[in-house]
């Protein structure tokens, strides 16, 4: 039995040896250099070229390396009958909510500009944004969602929420599916935590920012797939919003030319926002494998017909 | 009877107006036209010219229009039979709080780095921070010193606090006067919001700034005087700090052609962390405007000795 690390331009070793740490005897495979593809019953997976994963007749599981398993499910060649899995460890979480508290603080204050001034050795302050017209909306209310809304309510700040089903929570408003529009309109600054679905794909576009209420802003932090682009800029060009924070892209790395770059308004930061450590990876993903061996439910299964 | 308002270079009509709001039946004169000097008691100041209060006979109190008080210390023309005080509002103390909060995420998470990359269409990911290399050293806890740890804190970073006295607090260790050296030793991230008094003023200098810890990095929200200038540039072209975060300097408008604007290591902000909001000024003032009247304790009295 082996357990298989793979991930395109990404050096997997030091998740090898944090695997190893946590269990000396564990036998495991870096891609593509694998020994015995039969041995392999459990891989880990970062955005793996789609259909290698047929070579190996006895995989049992696959288990994403970071808390998105969109390029796991785009991957059809998957056999239906192997279990998906993902990697949500504490830090991902910790670093998510902290991600959306800085991005939502330099919005308000101003940060961008104030670097910008500083290149130019100019001198001038401008009004921050009240919070009171920072009411953040979260879509998408699993582990990070939920994470992101109590950072940013221990911090003072009005949250609503939005999820395929209402959440029964006491700290903010949550509303459901059918509810966007209440949402939106509830909404200052939007934060897009949403797996990537059929149903979500293309969900950030002009209408619905159109809904938000103003000053309106947005935080995509989920998939570039959820965004449409050139919505975002004629939102941007029309006043309909005031800016935007973007951590992910539909081309990752952005492209040298994009129109993204050169728009003020717009902060990109590249794909940062929550990084999985491989110390902490390393404990969940052996305790997954060790499940899977011994025919025990994984930790964190995902549900094919929900898409997370 | 007459409150005076007095600053150079703002513009006052704001606070006029939240004064009378508070009650309409005031008499609330502004310089440099003031209509009857010898019916001003009571003046409100933000970096008066020196010497001008002398014109005032029947002056009783000087109120700084914000939580500093080291421009009417330094006017050594105010009478000593005049009492000093000052504003402090709850949203100065939150401000302040959530500059330094977003200072230290900035820091953190390279926010000035990505600014710039994102200026020449550069993607390439750095390394945050940790936590656990972020241990904030808060020198100076008075309202605002203490707001600013509470929020760290609840923030999920260790904090350690530097005052005259030790403050019997919970959440965090206090270090006295005479401990400067064991609090250092335990700080990463230095945030400098001490009054500006003889014994503070330079204390910012590359021998204090050698026995931080490592890394090290400085916040300056108090006053520009704080800071010896030149060995913040030594302490970062050395290594010795990370980098800095500077709202205050010691001329401000920070002049054109000062280095401080072409180190990338510094993050500039024009004096903006915390600003006397007029409204919620105006009610202090007014309470402690009729204290005065009516000869009772003043709030927030200063007291010259200590300087604060």
């Amino acid at each position: 039995m082996s357990l298989l690390l793979i991930a395109k331009n990404r050096d997997l070793e030091p998740l090898k040896e944090s695997l190893l740490a946590v269990d000396p005897n564990l036998d495991v495979e870096i891609w593509p250099r694998v020994e015995n593809k039969e041995r392999v019953t459990f891989a880990v997976s970062w955005n793996h070229p789609e259909k290698v994963l047929q070579n190996y007749p006895n995989l049992k599981v696959v288990s994403s390396l970071g808390a998105g398993v969109d390029h796991l499910l785009k991957d059809s060649s998957i056999d239906e009958k192997v279990a998906l899995t993902r990697v949500v460890v504490p830090s991902l979480k910790d670093q998510m909510a902290e991600y959306v508290l800085n991005a939502v603080q330099n919005y308000r204050f101003n940060t961008a500009r104030y670097v910008d001034q500083k290149r130019e050795g100019f001198w001038s302050a401008h009004d921050a944004v009240p919070k009171s017209e920072c009411v953040v909306g979260v879509m998408g209310l699993g582990e990070m969602g939920q994470a992101v809304a109590s950072s940013l309510i221990v911090n003072r700040y009005s949250v609503v929420g939005w999820s395929r089903t209402k959440k029964d929570v006491n700290t903010f408003e949550s509303f459901a599916a059918d509810e966007l529009d209440e949402f939106l309109d509830r909404t200052n600054i939007l934060v897009c935590l949403l797996p990537l679905t059929e149903e979500t794909d293309g969900i950030l576009d002009l209408e619905l920012f159109k809904k938000l209420k103003k000053p309106a802003y947005l935080i995509n932090v989920a998939r570039g797939q959820h965004l449409i682009e050139e919505d975002l800029i004629y939102a941007l060009d029309t006043g309909v919003l005031e800016g935007a924070t973007l951590d992910v892209f539909e081309e990752e790395p952005l492209p040298a030319n994009h129109l993204f770059w050169n728009r003020p308004k717009i902060m990109i930061t590249p794909h940062v926002a929550s990084i999985t450590d491989p110390k902490e990876a390393a404990s969940l993903i052996v305790e997954n494998y060790k499940r899977s061996l011994s025919g025990m439910d994984l930790l964190f299964e995902v549900d094919r017909t929900k898409g997370y």
